[in-house]
């Protein structure tokens, strides 16, 4: 009875591929369209985006920074202007080439990332360091045309945030690309109840155009990372590149520091495969849609409704996101629906449970089901089982990542480790070379360099060549 | 002093189309990008958008909506599959032609509205009555290849939301258009305090595709109409093409009856053409970025910055959006750029006030200016002056809009009034062709039909061709 819907999602030990997609269909978080690599965002997945942007724009508006929009498409010779970037992104571009029914005498190119269109409004609009620091974001989608693709992990087009700052000095666009890292991982943290690594990506891993990347990297279910978000450092090389130049107030021209810094819908898959079981999603409840559903048993009977109805005005006065099911599904049904989307606490309550004046609450998280008298201080109650359901979600998940970090020395231990999935942290030369070697064997690459890697490197050597290592670095199999 | 910023916007009644684009510029609304017809948004003209957006989610919601996010891309054969939709879209497409290197299999259009995309994925998810309504909505950016473009009013590229319902029965389908046009005005009155005339349009004049398009209608300040916002009936037209049936409540097989509507980044065009006056913007306060400036007198005179700050904050605290201008520029510029931007009310407070124990208001729409002590309820005091702004703003534009809606029964009278703007209520038979020599001959068209106008054309005949009235209408010249 309890697992009409579920049994339609295949266990995570038995294909967590297959389960990561049925997850993400049963629970009507998106569909695909006709279009290869395009999915639909169906209400319940889109309102997941809708509170991590509604946290983020909050966090970046505290934090000095103002929305804008630029245009979609992005003039052939202007994505052209900066070479490194050009290189990176030119082959994952999709192309306009007619409108208004005409051919065009330029290519379009639909936004993969916009850092060639605030470059040339900043060269514009910037002329003293009175009008520094900028710092603007913008919410959109962008497309970059890929081969394979999965719902929210990687497809031709998805929604995010980009940030993109101008600044008078290096100093404080160091401080930028580091501190909106911070806001990233802490979101992670305190919203999605997601930890995770932290620390600057190697030469070959780093965004085209940028001196130096962050990246904050999560660990999925079955031991794999996951790219969460970047923040790029640029240096003055965009700046010249579109000469991007200031008087400073030693009235010197000079070009400006800048960086960037994403986070995409990417995110919904971090949540889905960190948190997810065999029953489906299970969300943690600062970024679930509903956090509390209330299951009416014997809804026909006069006043369980009203019952009903009377908890969800009460908590949702004091802003919990809450209702009641109402539909004329069977309560086992209901039950299971509630379970697939992950809905972290669910009400249960029936004639009899009003007799005895109490109701069932039950968590997702482990099905844990108590009791309690309707005389409870209510909202107290749910706030505070929200609040337990989140640290406890985030203890179980912290413990999976540090269960399996793993320190290695040698490349034989390096390939029997890999093999177990999760996080490795190794000496490295600090040559691509090694880099691409390593992932050829083994299918893994470097996630991050381990930003006090240098307490543990000395004397140590290179898992692949065997020189002395320059760095610590973390590596893993990826999405 | 006052006017340094302000001398640059040129004057309203010597050359409004430049005034307009003067205001859009100085107060920074937004930006040209370097590809023609596609604009940059910037942080004030974004934050605009951002208002309204908020506005409008908030009742969308309420009123049982539900955000969603389709894919910007059609096949080509998606959007064909509805005769008069595609004809009516297809001349002004831009249109996909590769990606990621490849030349692709079939064109994709960026969406100039998503109706098809909408209805693929209906068609998938509805089976039965118990599946309706679906009410979506998608907040994007859609793409209709212009030939004149200006800044908010028509544009290449524009932000907008789509809704797009479907629903059981023809009786809620009629009912969700006409709500969904009611959402509009309210917002208009209550937010942007825009009054409006609102009405179902011609065939002519009506989407593509549309059985019935209602719209609302705001009268700018040079005398043409603007159309803000429209919601459309489609009937089972679509649902037709798309083969989106549902088992009814009486088990048999029928079609969906489907809405769809719509509001724009034209709606700061409105703001602008309606209240703004020869010193540049006035914007309406509910809709304002910035509600009230504080803009400190001789400010490195010790204490003035601390009460401009403490003013700041107590304002802040009690939800209004208030900045301290703590810039290094001259109160006078700061005072001009306040104006610019339309910021309804400014504080002056510098040592004499502080002596005094006073500070001095200044109201953007009229210039009027008033000491209060500093012992007045100040949050009292700012919110009634904020209501007052909003009142007298749309008194002021209502007026405007009722002085210059005139009745004319000849064409003679018609083609005499049309040259001092405004909409003129005429008799008329109905015909196409006669709305067509109208527009020939005084570049008038139809902005739609007089709801109560059957009341007024009892024995009257149409002011082209002289046959019986079928309807009164509305006509304008119009942006």
């Amino acid at each position: 009875m309890k697992n009409i819907k579920n049994d339609a999602i295949c266990s995570m030990t038995a294909d967590f591929a297959q389960w990561y997609t049925d997850v993400c269909k049963k629970a009507e978080l998106m569909d695909y369209s006709s279009l290869k690599g395009f999915i639909i965002y169906r209400p319940y997945g889109y309102a997941i985006w809708e509170n991590i942007q509604n946290y983020l724009d909050k966090k970046f508006k505290e934090t000095g920074h103002e929305n804008v929009y630029m245009p979609m498409l992005i003039p052939e010779s202007l994505l052209q202007k900066e070479k490194d970037h050009v290189e990176g992104f030119a082959p994952e571009c999709a192309i306009v080439t007619r409108g208004g029914q005409n051919e065009l005498e330029e290519n379009l190119i639909i936004r993969p990332t916009s850092e060639t269109l605030f470059c040339e409004h900043y060269a514009k609009i910037v002329n003293s360091y009175r009008d520094l620091p900028k710092k603007y974001n913008q919410w959109c989608s962008v497309l970059r045309w890929e081969k394979t693709t999965r719902p929210f992990l990687r497809g031709s087009e998805f929604l995010w945030q980009e940030g993109h700052t101008i600044h008078a000095t290096e100093k404080e666009a160091r401080e930028e690309t580091i501190n909106m890292l911070g806001v990233y991982r802490d979101m992670a943290k305190d919203l999605l109840a997601l930890p995770s690594i932290t620390g600057r990506k190697t030469e070959k891993e780093k965004f085209a155009g940028a001196l130096e990347t962050y990246t904050f990297e999560a660990l999925m279910h079955d031991g794999k990372a996951l790219q969460s978000g970047t923040s790029h450092y640029f240096g003055q090389g965009f700046a010249k590149a579109f000469d991007m130049k200031f008087l400073n107030s030693d009235n010197k021209l000079d070009y400006v520091h800048q960086t960037s810094w994403g986070v995409s819908t990417r995110l919904i898959g971090a949540i889905i495969m960190v948190h997810g079981d065999d029953n489906g999603l299970v969300l943690p409840p600062r970024v679930a849609p509903t956090q509390v559903v209330i299951i009416p048993i014997r809804q026909n009977v006069e006043g369980v409704l009203d019952k009903a109805y009377e908890l969800e005005k009460t908590l949702k006065d004091a802003g919990i996101r809450v209702k009641v099911d109402n539909t004329d599904k069977s309560p086992g049904y209901k039950f299971a629906e509630a379970e697939v989307r992950g809905i972290p606490l669910r009400i249960e309550i029936g004639p009899k449970d009003i007799e005895n004046n109490e109701f069932v609450l039950v968590k997702r998280l482990d099905g844990d089901k108590e009791t309690f008298s309707m005389d409870i201080d209510l909202i107290k109650l749910i706030n505070k089982k929200l609040d337990d359901v989140h640290e406890a979600m985030y203890a179980k998940a912290l413990k999976h990542l540090n269960d399996n970090i793993h320190n290695v020395d040698t490349y034989d231990e390096f390939k029997e480790k890999i093999e177990c999935g999760g996080f490795l942290k190794a000496p490295w030369c600090g040559k691509t070379e090694c880099e691409l070697k390593i992932k050829e064997d083994t299918a893994a690459t470097t996630r991050c360099i381990v930003p006090d890697g240098h307490e543990h490197i000395q004397g140590k050597k290179c898992i692949y060549c065997g020189e002395d290592a320059k760095e610590e670095v973390y590596f893993a199999r990826s999405y």
